[in-house]
C-alpha cells in the first residue's frame, strides 16, 4: 500500500477503504508517513469529503491510537459532556454540577484552550489550587465522592488525533467536517464514558456558520457515538452572540457561581439546566421535561452550587470562591466601553468580541503563551438591549494596561447598534438522538 | 505574511498576490516554508487551479529562483524545444538536427526521464562516450560550431521546481494544470533561449488524455512564453500510439539515425520535419510552408545526418553511430509477441506499452534506479496494420533474461486486435501560438 495511491484515490473523490485509513492513522502516528504526505491527504479530504463509513473507521482508528481510558469501576452509566467552543461558554462549570447533584455520573477530560478565550481546563485553573491532573484511580475516587470531576486530557490518550490536529492547525485544513466530528469523537470514545452530551455551536462565534452546517456535524458526531456503543445526543446552540456576559476565566468562573446560585444571566442558565436535562436522559434518569425540572430543583435548592464547592475541594482548589468569588482576584487595570447613540444593542460580532478578549491576555494565540487568568470582558448590555448614549455596555479587564486599548478598540468594532429594537434569536435550534433530530426553533 | 492564510485563501477559491507567490516560492525553496505547508497548498491549488496572472508569477519567481542562464553570447535568435513526454518520444534528436542544419540555433537543456523510458539526456548517454555535462562556454562553442548542443540542465537553474516538483511526485498534486505550466515554462524561461517549441502531447500515453486538456496547457504555456518575452508556439500531438517503433535509449537512438537517413517510420519523419519547420519559423526563417520544404530536403540531402553526426563528435561521442548504429550494442536476451489471430492491431494501450518498456530495464520507477540503454522494445505492427496469427508483432530486448517475461506479458494486453480495419487517427491536432489556435485535425 503507498500513501501516494491513497492520496491520488481521494482526490479523485473515491471512498477510502478501511485498510487504507487504519494505515495511515497508524503509519502517521509512528511518524513513518511524513507531516507532507498527510497534509496532502487532509486538503483533499477538506475538497472531497468521507462517507460515513470513513468517518467512522478514522474515528475508531484514532481513537485506538493510543490508551483507551477504563471508567468501568465507577458503576452504571457514565456522562461525558463537550461544547465546539465558543466565546463565554463555561457551560461544564454549571451543568456539570447541576446534572451531577441530579445523579449523573461526569468524567470530563477536557483539552487546554487555543484561541478566544482559555478551555475548561484553564477556567477552573483560574481557580487558586484547582488541580486538573489527577491520577486515574483519584478521577474515580472523586466521581464516587461527588458524582464528577473535571481533568485535563492526558497525554496517552489518542496521540492520532494530537499529531494530526496540530498539522491541520498550520494547514488550513481544519474546517472540514468529518475531519472534526473524528477529532472530538475519537477523544470522547477514548477518554472512557459510556454516553457523550455535545453541545454543537452556531453563528458568527463558532466554526459552524449556519444551524444547518451544525447539524450535519451533530447527525454525524451522534452516528458515530452509536457506531461506537456509545449513546450520544447533541444541541445545537446558538453562537451568534456571547453565551451570558463574562468573557474571561477567572470572570467566567464567577459567572458561574452566580448562575449555580440562581442568580446568572437568564440565557446561560436555560442553555446549562437544558445541557443537564440532556445528561440525565442519556443516564436514563426519565423523561426530558422531569429532567428539566429536578435541574432547575437542583439551583434552587443549592444542590447544584454545594457539588461545585465539593469538585472544587476534591481536585484541590480554593472552595471558599463558590461563596465569595473575589476570591478569584481582580484585574489591576479596567476601562469601559461606552455606547455612542442611543438606541438598541444589534449585534455583536461574536469572533471579534472573542479576538477583544484574547487581546486582553485571556486566551492563547500559540500553544506556548500564557493566560491572564483576571483578564477579560463584562458585557452589560447584550443584543435587543436598549442603551442611552454614553452608557457603559462593556467593561474590559487586564493585568496588562497596554492591552486594554487595543482590545476596547475590537470590542468597539464588534457592538452595533440601531435605533429600533432587534428581531431576537433563539438559544436553542434542535436537538439530535438517534431517534432523529427535533427542531426547537425552525430557521 | 503567513502561509497558512495563504493556504486557506487558497483553498476558498480566491486568487493569490504576486506578492504572496513569491513570498511562497523563495520561503519554500530557501527551506523556510515546510514541506507539509507546501504540499497542501499544492493540493489546495489543484482544486482551485490558478488564474493566468497567478501562474505567470508562480513561473517567473520558480525561473528567478536560481540561475538564470545567459545565451546571449550565441547572438541571434535561440530556439529551445520541449515535450510534454510519451512512449518512443525521441523527436528532439530527429528534429534539433534537421533546424540545425537548416540555420537554427538550438540548446536544449534537459532534465532525465522518470517513468516509461529514459529522457533525451538518457537517450544520448545511450551513445558510448557521449557528455551531457558541459560547461557554459563549451555550450556555446558547439552551437557556434554545429547550431545545436543538448545538456542536462545543469543543478543551479531553478531550485524552485526540483524542490517542488519531488514533492508533488509523492503527493499526487502532479496533475494540475497550472503547476504543470509553472515547471516546464521556469525551467525553459531560466534555460535562457529566445524562442521555445513545446510538443504537449496528447492520448492514452500522456497526462494530457484529451486534445482539449492539452490544448489548455499549451495556451497557458504559450501565454507564459509571452509573458516572459521568449516567444512561444505549440504543436498538440498524438501520443495515442507510440511514436514510431522503437521504445528504449540505444534502440530510439537507431530509430533516429534511421529516420535521419530518411528511412525511419512515417509518423515520426512527418512529426520530426514539422517540429523543425515550427523551429524555424520561431527563428524567424520563413513561412511554415517553405521551412517544411527546407527541413524535408535537409534529411533527403543528409545535411541533418551531418549535424547529428557532428553534435554527437563535439559532445565526446562516438560518432560512427550515425553511420553504424550496431556500435550502440544489443541487448544479450530478446523475446517475441505473436499475433494472437489473423485480422488488424485496432489500438496499442500506450501507457502500459510503457510500463512494459520500462519494465525490460528501459527506463526507471525510481531516481536512484539506473537505466539498461539496450533494452527496450520494437514494435514491428502499429494501430490499423493488418496481421496473420502467430506473426511476430513486437521484438523485446533485455540484458536481464527475467525482466523479458513480465515485460512481454504486459507488452501482450497493450496490443489490442480486430477483424476490420481500424478508424486512423490524425498525428497533429493544433498549432497554437500568440496568433491563437490552428486545428489542424477536428477532433
Amino acid at each position: 500500500m503507498r500513501v501516494v495511491d491513497i492520496i491520488a484515490k481521494k482526490k479523485a473523490g473515491a471512498a477510502l477503504t478501511e485498510q487504507e485509513i487504519r494505515f495511515v492513522v497508524t503509519g502517521f502516528t509512528q511518524g513513518e508517513i511524513p507531516d507532507y504526505q498527510m497534509s496532502a491527504l487532509l486538503m483533499a479530504i477538506c475538497f472531497c469529503g468521507m462517507n460515513r463509513d470513513e468517518i467512522f473507521y478514522l474515528t475508531d482508528a484514532m481513537a485506538r491510537s493510543g490508551r483507551m481510558a477504563d471508567l468501568r469501576a465507577v458503576g452504571g452509566i457514565t456522562v461525558d459532556k463537550h461544547s465546539t467552543g465558543g466565546v463565554g461558554d463555561k457551560t461544564t462549570l454549571i451543568a456539570g454540577p447541576i446534572a451531577a447533584a441530579c445523579g449523573v455520573k461526569i468524567v470530563k477530560m477536557s483539552g487546554r484552550g487555543l484561541g478566544f478565550t482559555g478551555g475548561t481546563i484553564d477556567k477552573l485553573q483560574a481557580i487558586p489550587g484547582f488541580s486538573t491532573d489527577l491520577p486515574e484511580h483519584t478521577v474515580l475516587e472523586n466521581v464516587q465522592k461527588t458524582n464528577i470531576c473535571v481533568v485535563s486530557q492526558s497525554g496517552d490518550l489518542v496521540p492520532a488525533d494530537k499529531k494530526i490536529y496540530a498539522l491541520r492547525d498550520v494547514t488550513a485544513t481544519v474546517d472540514s467536517i468529518p475531519l472534526i466530528a473524528a477529532s472530538i469523537m475519537s477523544k470522547k470514545i477514548a477518554s472512557g464514558c459510556s454516553c457523550i452530551l455535545l453541545d454543537v455551536k452556531t453563528g458568527s462565534g463558532a466554526f459552524m456558520k449556519t444551524p444547518q452546517e451544525a447539524l450535519e456535524l451533530a447527525r454525524t458526531m451522534v452516528e458515530l457515538g452509536g457506531h461506537a456503543h456509545r449513546p450520544t445526543m447533541a444541541l445545537i446552540t446558538n453562537m451568534d452572540r456571547p453565551l451570558g456576559c463574562a468573557v474571561g476565566n477567572a470572570l467566567e468562573v464567577q459567572e458561574a457561581v452566580n448562575t449555580l446560585r440562581g442568580a446568572g444571566p437568564e440565557d446561560l442558565l436555560t442553555l446549562c439546566v437544558e445541557l443537564a436535562a440532556n445528561m440525565m436522559v442519556l443516564a436514563r434518569m426519565g423523561e426530558l421535561k422531569d429532567c428539566r425540572a429536578q435541574a432547575e430543583a437542583a439551583v434552587s435548592s443549592g444542590a447544584a452550587l454545594a457539588v461545585f464547592r465539593q469538585m472544587i475541594a476534591l481536585q484541590g482548589g480554593d472552595a471558599r470562591i463558590a461563596d465569595d468569588p473575589s476570591l478569584l482576584g481582580t484585574a489591576a487595570h479596567s476601562c469601559e466601553l461606552l455606547a455612542p447613540q442611543d438606541g438598541f444593542v444589534s449585534h455583536i460580532d461574536t469572533a471579534l468580541c472573542g479576538t477583544a478578549a484574547m487581546m486582553t491576555g485571556a486566551g492563547r494565540e500559540t500553544k506556548e503563551a500564557g493566560i491572564d487568568y483576571q483578564a477579560g470582558l463584562l458585557l452589560h448590555k447584550k443584543p435587543g438591549e436598549p442603551v442611552k448614549q454614553g452608557e457603559c455596555v462593556a467593561t474590559l479587564y487586564a493585568n496588562d494596561q497596554a492591552k486594554l486599548a487595543a482590545a476596547k478598540e475590537a470590542l468597539c468594532s464588534a457592538y452595533l447598534y440601531t435605533s429600533k429594537p432587534a428581531h431576537s434569536q433563539p438559544l436553542l435550534y434542535a436537538r439530535v438522538s438517534d431517534a432523529g433530530t427535533e427542531w426547537l426553533h425552525e430557521e
